[in-house]
């Protein structure tokens, strides 16, 4: 019989005070979206709707730096990226720097099936969410307490550097195999605190953020956006199992840990083959990720 | 001896009358564009200067689909994209949706230098441009003739159809290697003509079209943006030499020729290796291109 599996991740990095405190929400959260998208994938749900289904579930928690709850860049707004990508055909669709759109994740499979584009950004994809009556939020609504702490707290030092060095990168994805042996991937992001406005991370970019295609595998990037765009990270992996023939997980082990780049980073993934097999790797101290099969169907949660 | 080199393209696509009309031109566009640069190349400088000196002049140049001559979107107005990669040590800089900036490449570079991010887009790119004083122009410089005919003419019909019929892609773009055995890509466009406000296309995409490391190669990608995108094509090739160990072009031609592909799209590439090996191919009728190595210092012009 076909396998069936997901993996979700709620981003990686450092470990923080903020994640010691609040570790129960984070659990709680990773277990609600891995059961609703496991649930949909059970009852025959495609990989790519069930990718779609946990990241906005992740989106709509105000724990996750997605959606509600996103970061502010270095004028206090909120951009947000998203893309997601069907395995089967390589249909894609990404979105970077949109506003006011509840679930970036929403347009960016919109646009994908919507339009003969791939990527959609700023007021453009605006206008086009609008036009297919998307649901919008004003800025108060993405915007917690949390986001905006961090913000101020970034805002009195130099903030790049001072990001760069504490290493938290909040992201939010699924990867997911369905019973027709199809794999889908979706990213989603508020972004890095205190960026430089119109700064676009690797969710949404192809090959860096998110990728999938049954010939290999889908997977769902998270940690210093810059170094998983110039390292293509996802496509990377990809081409690992496609080109050199490696197991997934040795192919993400190969990848993130082994191979030699200019830039390390602090970086993470999650990954699932149309075999079911599942890769999860991740450079720093910290991977929100759960993940779960039909082998035994056991809730698996991580965060250290 | 270290061999040194530098290949450039002006965009790929099918035969039109306006290139009938304008063989000329573009002939003598894309030899200045490659005299210059390779000047710069023989007097010592950087692959990564090279590369943006040639495409700085094939934006000023009003012939080609980037700076001055770039194409309009479905709103009548110019949006440009590009990036530049530099083989060494695989620092990127990307633009998206960048308006009034005279050279959009010297803001990717500058993104590059200035900044701890790979990619900005839109006002905040615009933003960091005037922050770092390059030099802006109204939007009546970069419109021409021939561009907003192209816009009326679209308009007409159903503009995604026709543009996807036509399949022709403005993109201009060089890679180069230098005498210390240093690669360099760089690509730059005005974007789709009639495309959807806010569209991104390859050029700006690490990894899409614009791609360098010198342990494989540099790689500038042009024509349907969304292939480009979705296959990932500057990296696959760069991972077909360092993983499967092909040589350059049949790198190339193994990508965008022959490797299967769910969508294969009208594409073409330029690519460079750190041996002075160069790699040229592209699936449509044309594309407009010119090299040149210390093999023999000839200059080669191809359209056809």
């Amino acid at each position: 019989m076909q396998k069936i599996g997901l993996v979700i991740h709620g981003g990686a990095g450092d470990e923080t005070p903020h994640l010691q405190k609040h570790l129960k929400e984070y659990e709680q959260g990773l277990k609600e979206a891995l059961k609703l998208g496991y649930d949909i994938l059970k009852n025959g749900g495609s990989a790519l709707e069930v990718v779609e289904a946990a990241v906005i579930n992740l989106e709509d928690n105000p724990h996750f730096n997605a959606g509600k709850g996103s970061a502010l860049n270095n004028q206090g707004e909120v951009e947000m990226d998203a893309a997601i990508m069907d395995g089967k055909n390589q249909s894609a669709g990404a979105v970077s720097m949109v506003r006011n759109v509840k679930n970036p994740i929403i347009l960016a499979r919109t646009i994908m099936n919507k339009t003969k584009h791939v990527f959609l950004s700023g007021y453009g994809a605006l206008d086009f969410a609008k036009q297919n009556e998307l649901i919008l939020e004003p800025e108060a609504y993405f915007i917690t307490d949390y986001a905006y702490e961090e913000f101020l707290h970034c805002s009195k030092e130099d903030a790049l550097q001072e990001i760069m060095e504490r290493k938290i990168y909040g992201t939010v994805g699924a990867v997911a195999l369905d019973e027709k042996g199809n794999i889908a991937a979706a990213t989603s992001t508020g972004g890095l605190s205190n960026s430089l406005a119109g700064r676009i991370g690797d969710s949404c970019i192809i090959g860096a953020g998110c990728y999938a295609s049954n010939r290999s595998c889908a997977v769902s990037g998270t940690g210093e956006g810059e170094v998983l765009i110039t390292d293509v990270i996802a496509h990377s992996i990809a081409m690992t199992v496609e080109f050199k023939r490696f197991p997934l997980q040795k192919a993400c082990d190969y990848v993130i840990l082994k191979r030699k780049r200019p830039k390390r980073g602090n970086i993470g993934v999650i990954s699932i083959d149309a075999k079911g097999n599942i890769g999860i790797c991740f450079s720093g101290q910290v991977m929100k990720r759960a993940w779960v099969t039909s082998d035994d169907e056991e809730i698996h949660i991580g965060i250290y």
